[in-house]
This record gives C-alpha cells, structure tokens and sequence, in this order.
C-alpha cells in the first residue's frame, strides 16, 4: 500500500469516534480527506456520515480503506482489543496512535505494530476536541521519521502545530504528560483559590481576572526558570524559597482556617521543606527541580 | 497629621528594604514622593539615598517622616516587633501593610493598628519587585476605603494594578494565597514536567515553548471553569474526568519508570479518584472544585 500521487488527498481511516475521535474525523472530512470511520457505539458515527464520512462495518473494513490509520480510543488496552485480532491487514500500512498511555506502551505497541508489518508512529494531541483542526492545535509525533514525513501534510489537517519530536516511540507521550501535569497544576492552582476565596464569598469569576493575571507572571518567567534548570543555578529572579515557604504556611492555615482542603498546599510546603533544608532557602522558584528529580520511593 | 493638599507629592516611609522593600521604595522616588526609609541592615538603603531617599536613623524617625507608613518585610512577627514598641507615633497616621500573612493576622494588625490611633490598611502585592512601579503590577488593598481614596493616587506609583477590594482586612492576604497558590502550581506543574523530560535527555528550554502553549490553553478556558464552579455545573468542556484520571495514572507510572519525585501525580490522581467515586467521572475537570471544597482534617 503506498501514497497514490496525484490521486488527491490522502484517505485516512479513523477508528475511534469519542470527543476526540470525531473532532479528528471531522477534521480530516473539513481538509477533503476521503475519511473512514469506525467506533464501538456506531450511532457516534451519524453526524460524520452526513458530512461524508464513510462509516465501516468492521474495524478490518475500515482499516483496508487507507494507507493511513489513526486510532484514538480510550487507553492502550482499547487500542490492542481493536487491532489485535485484524491479523495481517496491518501489512504496509501506517498506525497513527493519538490514544493517550505512557513511553512503555507506546514502545511496546510499536514493537508489536512491527510483527504486524505496520509502520507505527505514536503522538500526543495537545490540544481540546474544539480546537483540532486549528491553529491553537498541536499534536506531536515521535516514530520513524520517514512514516512522518510521508504524511505530514495529511496530519497537518488536524493541527497547525503538527511537530516531529523523535525517533523513540516513547517521547511523545512523555511530553503529553509533561504538559498535562502543567495544565492540572493550574487546574487545581485556581480550583484551590477559587475554594478559598468562595469560603469568604468571593465569586470564581471574580477571582478568574486575577487568576489570569497572576498565570502572565509565572508564564513570563519560564524562559529564565528553564535556563536556570538546565544550567543547575538558581539565583532568586523575584522571591526567595523562603519566602515562598513562608508564604506556603500561610496557604495551609488559610485552607484549615476556611474548612477547605489543605492536602495540596502542605504536600508543595513539604517539597519546599526539603529545598530549603537542602541549602536553598536563598534560592528562587527554579531550586526545587532537584526535589522533583529525586525518586519519592514505592507507592503509599 | 493630614494631607497637605498643593504641597506637592504626598511624603511616604517605607519600613524594609528587602527584595521587595527596595522596590517599593525606588517607586516612590521615582514618582516625585519625598520617600524616608528604614532597614533593621542599615546597608541595604544605600542605593535608594543615591536615588533621593533619606535614611532614618530609627523606626520611629522613619515613622515620624510623613502621614503614610508603608511596611514590608518577612512576616508579621517582624512587623510587631518593628511597630510594637514605638508608642503613639503611629497615632493620626495611615499604616500600609505589604508583608504577606494569613486573613487572622491581618485582621488582628488591624485592631492593634487602630488601638494605637492610626488607619491600617492592609496589602497583597501581586509582583515580582522587578514589575514594581510598572503597569504590570497589581497591589490589592483591604480596610478602610477612606483610607485608601486617601492615599490612592501615591500607592498607584507602585503598581497600575492597584485596587481596593473591600472593608474586611482579611480580604488582600486571602487573594494574596489564592494567587500564589497558581503560580506555584505552574511552577510546579513545568518542574515535574521538566524532571520527567530531563530524565529522557530533553532540556527544560525545549520544553518551555510547549509549556507555554499547554498554559495558554487551560487560560482560554478559565472563564466558563469560573463559570462552571459559580454555577455549580460541570460539564465536560474538553476531557472527562474519567480520560484525565486515565493519564494522571501515565503520569505516576512514567515518573516511578523514570525514577523522578511522583508525590505531586499521585496527590492529584488520589483528588480526581475521590471526584469519579463522588459520580463525576463523566464531568469535566471544574467538577475538582468540591474535593477541594471538602477539610482534610488536621494535619498528618
Ligand atoms: N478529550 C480531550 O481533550 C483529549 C485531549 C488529548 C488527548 N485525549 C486522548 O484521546 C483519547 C480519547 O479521548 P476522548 O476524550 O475521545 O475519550 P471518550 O470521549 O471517553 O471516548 C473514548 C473512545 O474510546 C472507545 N473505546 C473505549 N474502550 C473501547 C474498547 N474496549 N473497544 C473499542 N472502543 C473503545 C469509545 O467507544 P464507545 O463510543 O463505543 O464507548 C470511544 O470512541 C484518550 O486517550 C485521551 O486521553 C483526549
Ligand atoms: N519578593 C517577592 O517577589 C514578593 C512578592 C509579593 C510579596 N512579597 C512579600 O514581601 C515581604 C518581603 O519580601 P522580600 O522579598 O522583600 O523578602 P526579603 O528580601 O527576605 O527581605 C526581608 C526584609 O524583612 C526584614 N526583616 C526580617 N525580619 C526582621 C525583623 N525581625 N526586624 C526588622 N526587619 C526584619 C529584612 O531586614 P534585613 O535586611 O535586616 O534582613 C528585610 O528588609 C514578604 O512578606 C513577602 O512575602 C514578596
């Protein structure tokens, strides 16, 4: 199975129509791909056949469609209950994994997409259903760079920031992790005053301005926290750990003071504990990378 | 003691000349306010007296200078310490409090502050000291709002942000927490990002562009999630909370695979576990808000 050039778009096969899998068939469907779909619960399938959509019968069906696979279902374990049984249709055709697990599935996976003569890339979307097809997406890739490279312009309808990263299959989802892990912070960050200021009767909205706010300053600072984690000095660029320690008490006793949890707040005093009793009391903000390096042992 | 109105730029003290005290003072000076300064190291006021300050020679010189008293140092037990024993120097005067400490403290300053016949108002500074005077600042104040209609246009030199909240002294520690509470999520959210792609050979600066792509995303959706939390209805906007437990399961096992710190993963998985068994696996990530909402009892 190869590219047929001059043929037109590139047909693509999309198996998997949850919130994410549709927004990616849709994409696809918007970019003049002949597009294929297939999903467990077939009605998810309705509003892409009417947008000309060609749902399959069976996963093998819609994975003969195309040289262009793309599976985004649930976990790893959906993805091998899936493509499992297909047996050799696999054959010299390229699996797009965009289903979310960690760098030792991904690895193993590739490794059994190999037996199946398949050529595997793993990828990461960072980006929400609304937003696929768009210039604020981006879906990172990592595999054999040649399997990229052969579709990259078919891909790039699904993200303007459509980016190879390697050719370890793991390193996608590393950097989906990664960044995830800096969302939830936030996430819970605002989630965590929003319980605070809400106890004093203070709205969300009215706390989401200065949330805002308060994420430029911490986002206008990462360059320098990078450099400073990557050269391993830490000079204090606005306050001092101490400081923030300081500051961290104050959070806790606020959050018991309030009836609100606290967990939070004394597991980032505790991190910074170590920090200081580490010598970095006069460090800044970047110090405590050495705390997020150090294994934290077995699971409670 | 008044303002003199049509003498000029009102006369300002300023009580620690720390990181974020010597910022303060260089915005008052810069304004064309006639700025007396006091620091327990008498050493760190050097610069501002090449700038035009006048050093005093004792608290309560420095008190004695002017009818607006601005404070900030390390905590409130410094702040006692310096104003505690000056007797009724502060009487008549406006006391301005920009040391970072909880709601009760602030709100006992304040009825030792007018004890001693003097207004208290009490400030959060939202800055790096380096933002300090620019219009990246933000400085909320609590307490009376005579006071601060008094004195708004002089404490405007230090942050175009600047804003009076409300009457309860409490009000500026509490969103002073729920800030800071965002920005070290972020912090850390990019540091456990940044340990887990260290641990595969990739540098914090490469990750600093996806990191900010990944904040700039929860950003955009902050005001229907404030929405969401004021409404007390979550659905889900982008992922369920059912597919973010699934990756922050990835996120533990990749940071115990890579041998980094997985304390932060495993907190926030143990939060969105207890959101799914309360029946929110379907709900989008604001449904958070009612673990956070709920005391964690004393602490362990
Ligand atoms: N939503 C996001 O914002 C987002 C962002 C980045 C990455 N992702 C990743 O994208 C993947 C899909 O997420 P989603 O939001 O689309 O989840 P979802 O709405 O819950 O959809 C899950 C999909 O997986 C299918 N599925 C689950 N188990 C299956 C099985 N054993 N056999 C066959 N099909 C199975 C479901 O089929 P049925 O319809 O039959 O149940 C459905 O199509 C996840 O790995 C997620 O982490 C999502
Ligand atoms: N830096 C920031 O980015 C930032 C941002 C927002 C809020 N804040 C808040 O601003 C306050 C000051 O922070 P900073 O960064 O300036 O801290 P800093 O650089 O550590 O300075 C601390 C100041 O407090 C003085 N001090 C401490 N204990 C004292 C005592 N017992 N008697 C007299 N003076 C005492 C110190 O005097 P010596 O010089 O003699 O030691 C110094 O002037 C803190 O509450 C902090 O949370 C800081």
């Amino acid at each position: 199975m190869t590219r047929n050039p001059g043929a037109g778009p590139t047909p693509v096969t999309v198996l998997g129509l949850g919130l994410m899998g549709q927004a990616l068939a849709g994409a696809f469907l918007r970019a003049g791909h002949p597009t294929t779909v297939w999903n467990r619960t077939a009605a998810k399938a309705e509003h892409l056949v009417a947008q000309g959509g060609k749902r399959a019968d069976s996963v093998r069906d819609a994975v003969a469609a195309g040289p262009l696979v793309v599976v985004c279902v649930s976990d790893y374990d959906a993805v091998h209950a899936l493509l499992g049984p297909l047996g050799d249709v696999l054959d010299g055709r390229v699996l797009v994994n965009l289903t979310s697990g960690t760098t030792t599935q991904a690895r193993e996976t590739a490794a059994w997409a190999t037996r199946q003569g398949s050529t595997y890339l793993d990828g990461a979307i960072m980006a929400a259903p609304g937003a696929i097809g768009t210039a604020d997406a981006v879906v990172l890739y990592s595999g054999p760079r040649s399997a990229f490279d052969l579709h990259e312009s078919t891909l790039t309808s699904l993200a303007a920031g459509t980016a190879y990263i390697g050719d370890d299959h793991g390193l996608s989802s590393l950097h989906e992790v990664a960044v995830l892990g800096l969302m939830w912070g936030i996430g819970n960050g605002f989630l965590q005053g929003a319980a605070l200021l809400g106890a004093a009767g203070v709205d969300a909205a009215a706390f989401a301005p200065l949330a805002r706010k308060g994420i430029g300053m911490v986002t206008d600072w990462l360059t320098d926290y990078a450099q400073q984690v990557d050269d391993g000095t830490y000079p204090a660029l606005d306050a001092t750990l101490d400081t923030h320690r300081a500051a961290m008490e104050h959070a806790i006793q606020e959050s018991e003071f309030l009836g609100v949890n606290a967990e939070l707040p004394r597991l980032i005093k505790s991190l910074t504990d170590r920090a200081v009793a580490d010598g970095h009391g006069g460090s800044g903000y970047a110090a405590m990378i050495e705390q997020f390096r150090k294994p934290s042992g077995e699971r409670p």
